[in-house]
């Protein structure tokens, strides 16, 4: 059954109605609601919706659905797409040297719990070679140093371009893209950040963290933005430390941290369920 | 703006276009959806759904709008219900010895955070009228004896019945209810378990926690049915121990489990974000 | 047993052999150790110890007992202390009008969860008496204004004097306290920050977890240091929120988690958990 | 530094004393305590310690310091341990089809964050094969049927003893192992269950957990003995699920804790971390 489900997603100005029109339309045109949420941002005054459905026998083929929605989306001047279910999302995963993020996807995408194609993973290392070899995955190494970095991040979009991608995942990617990289593929770079943030910004999180003595470490996966670990915020997590953790110990305790909220954030986005709002995330989970 | 909040529940069996048809109907009387939630369950084949909205200048009176609501709900076979926030849900609490439960549900509700009335407190045990009398809350002391009980849980039923009590809050009451009455309040009981149910079901449940050595300990909010610690799971939570913790030592860790997993059973039931579903909840937190 | 129970705690410049001169004059004693913790730090070289042991039958009195290990202490330069179970520290909680944090140390203090005795409750409002009243503990109201604010914290540490207090806790206490009254109650006084710190000093920090999308939010207690908010960390727990929740449910949602977190950061002070690192805690839980 | 470091572990009935001798011995010969743990078990009057410390310069030899320890061991009764950190303990995996376990482990082992030797992977299917060739590490397909079980397990038992294996680890191995099996390898192999035991042994565990609403699932990782499910519990994690998750979506969610549980408790294993105290463990973390 999961094979015909669609799913629709929209944001817009919130008034009165649009949950009303938006049912009513899939319900005229034959589609069997599996899961739907919304929420209107009162200090925005933004409305956010998602929905799977099913189309039902007799439903019109999909390009005829995208049409015929055109007039409400219009009317309520709504940002929009339409997805098939089996449309799986082309991801670039780009890392350095350590290895625990690139190894937790790789093994979920062929598992089928992350429903993507991972056509290529760059890399300024040549580090992970073997384990992209080992899931068959194409690897490019791409080095770079501070002349290099605008030659290299051309190769970047090149590949970005090729293999037709949909999203960066930055997974333990340890160097920063220039604004211009940023700007040109703007909420589809997930970047994963080794702190809770705001705290701990920058370089060394979890040193900074065995400094201050904090009782619990964190990972964020954010959309990357101009400015270094600002990003509108996709998912969080900690888990608990004590003072007999060195920051070497930190760091190891934090990777598997790491390793799920990047997970959760990516799967969340190829399923469509994190929309941005201003400087921050909707996520319906 | 909250005060004139209006908050509409509903379970059918699912359909294609339910959503369409509630959501048509609250444009067209001028409802604005603050918050909306559905669930279609695929397994029962059961479909709930709760809304939030707020009638726009010129919508209808509230007994006007229950009862043009009437067809749709009578075309889709609706159990349904339609409240006013300001409408206060009324509650009894029913303890025992031991206040850490009833301490935070008094304070919570004092401080507006639990949105309800607690027109009595009743007791097999006088220990806790002090309490009681702090936060100014009438005191029933109704002891108990295996010959009296169904006699004691007659003058329960009958503060219900003066009280117009909507739902009975067991916060660690140790006794178990008899099934008459279990039937009459079916659905608006709900207990406080010191264990991550299904585990360490009965009596002791830390005791049977410390001698298995479990490494989290648990509590399980649930509305009572006729079977001893079966009723439908609302809300769990677990904390960490270690082997270190003395069974007494894992009653006291428990009890802050305790008071939070059923302070939150209580906010969603009275906010009606709990539903029924066979020997399941749906809770839209 | 518990009732002749002694604590011994103690820091020192870390060096081979503190360990078995501290364990073997226990044994020489006659103390049968039940739970002891020690802590070598590294990066400081600081070594820090507790020990709770029963006296056997025939052990030294206890006054003996400090006087015998004094040799040991002088050699390795220890601050250390040595106290009977039995001795409860004398608690002074303060409080501004909120009262969650207030009412859960009362309750636990009533149900000897917390082993303290709290002489008396200070607040700059009157809001709180009656809850005080409930649990019979003597409320003072002493108001505050940026004149009185010297005068203030003079009667306060009077009541410090005449009530012989061990420990300050302040209970969402929403005032600053002088560098002067701070530096004389050095490491006496525990605060709930409600943010998980580094993260949103100062005021309003659930407002600004809600302005950043963060999707955790927490709250710290530490020891006051003359800089806000950046005390020694003792304790820090988190809860999940999402994009639906308002500024104003975040207050509520996060007392619960201040309420704990609080609660576990007096316990671990009052056993003697707690010791001053640095800016840092070392916390034998 | 670590290289030098050395781990003592013990347990034998508790006395006074124990600390006092353990650490004077090693006062005496040089060695600087890293980290120390102990526990008495009042329940069963068992006592446990752990030691890490690291030689001095002119301390003994290994094989010199374990036999200057006997006299003391024998005293106490003590079933003990000393072992080289650098001595890494060589690790058995066995799997059937699903690889989320294995793929961290390996992971896991080669970026060092378990320190261990991986001889071999032992599976009834040929599945993950290609796993086990990207991380090169040995695979063994050894099939089974109801009448082939004894024979495959003596193959198993064989590559046991041709790599002098010290832990097997049971990374969601679908079959059970025979009485006879574990007898042989008891206290030696580790399970991981998916389910928070002891709710929900046997088989389809998030199936169970699905029929009967929780709101919480987990996993178990633990010691196996002769009753399926039963062994000591090592290690539980849990989290959060809701109404909405079905069975198949439960069983993806769990793969992560799964994954967690299974390593912290191989880690804790083999950094001597874990006792076993009559049905139950210690584990000092």
């Amino acid at each position: 059954m999961k094979i015909f489900t669609q799913i629709g997603s929209l944001s817009c100005p919130d008034k009165l109605g649009i949950v009303a029109d938006v049912a009513g339309f899939l319900k005229q045109e034959g589609g069997f609601i599996l899961e739907s949420n919304q929420f209107g941002d009162v200090t925005t005054g933004n409305f956010f919706m998602r929905t799977e459905f099913i189309p039902q026998a007799g439903a019109p083929p999909f390009d005829s659905l995208k049409e015929r929605f055109k007039p409400i989306a219009d009317y309520f001047q709504m940002q929009w797409e339409l997805h098939r279910l089996t449309e799986k999302p082309r991801v670039m995963i780009m890392v350095s040297c350590l290895g625990h993020c690139l190894n937790a996807l790789l093994n979920k995408a062929q598992m089928n719990n992350l429903q993507m194609e991972i056509p290529c993973i760059v890399s300024n290392h040549p580090d992970l070679k073997t384990m992209a070899n080992g899931y068959q995955t194409p690897f490019h190494h791409l080095p770079l140093s501070s002349e290099t970095k605008e030659q290299q991040e051309e190769q970047v979009l090149a590949l970005v371009e090729e293999h037709r991608i949909d999203l960066i995942v930055l997974a333990r990617y340890m160097q920063i893209l220039s604004p211009s990289f940023v700007e040109k593929m703007k909420g589809k770079i997930i970047n994963i950040h080794h702190s809770f943030l705001p705290s701990f910004k920058g370089a060394k999180p979890y040193h900074q963290a065995h400094n201050l003595g904090v009782k619990l470490i964190g990972a964020t996966a954010h959309y990357v933005s101009e400015i270094l670990d600002e990003g509108p915020i996709i998912e969080q997590e900690v888990t608990r430390v004590d003072h007999t953790a060195s920051p070497e110990e930190l760091v190891t305790i934090g990777q598997d941290i790491e390793t799920i909220v990047l997970a959760r954030a990516v799967k969340w986005h190829i399923e469509r369920r994190v929309f941005l709002n201003g400087a921050k995330t909707v996520v319906f989970r």
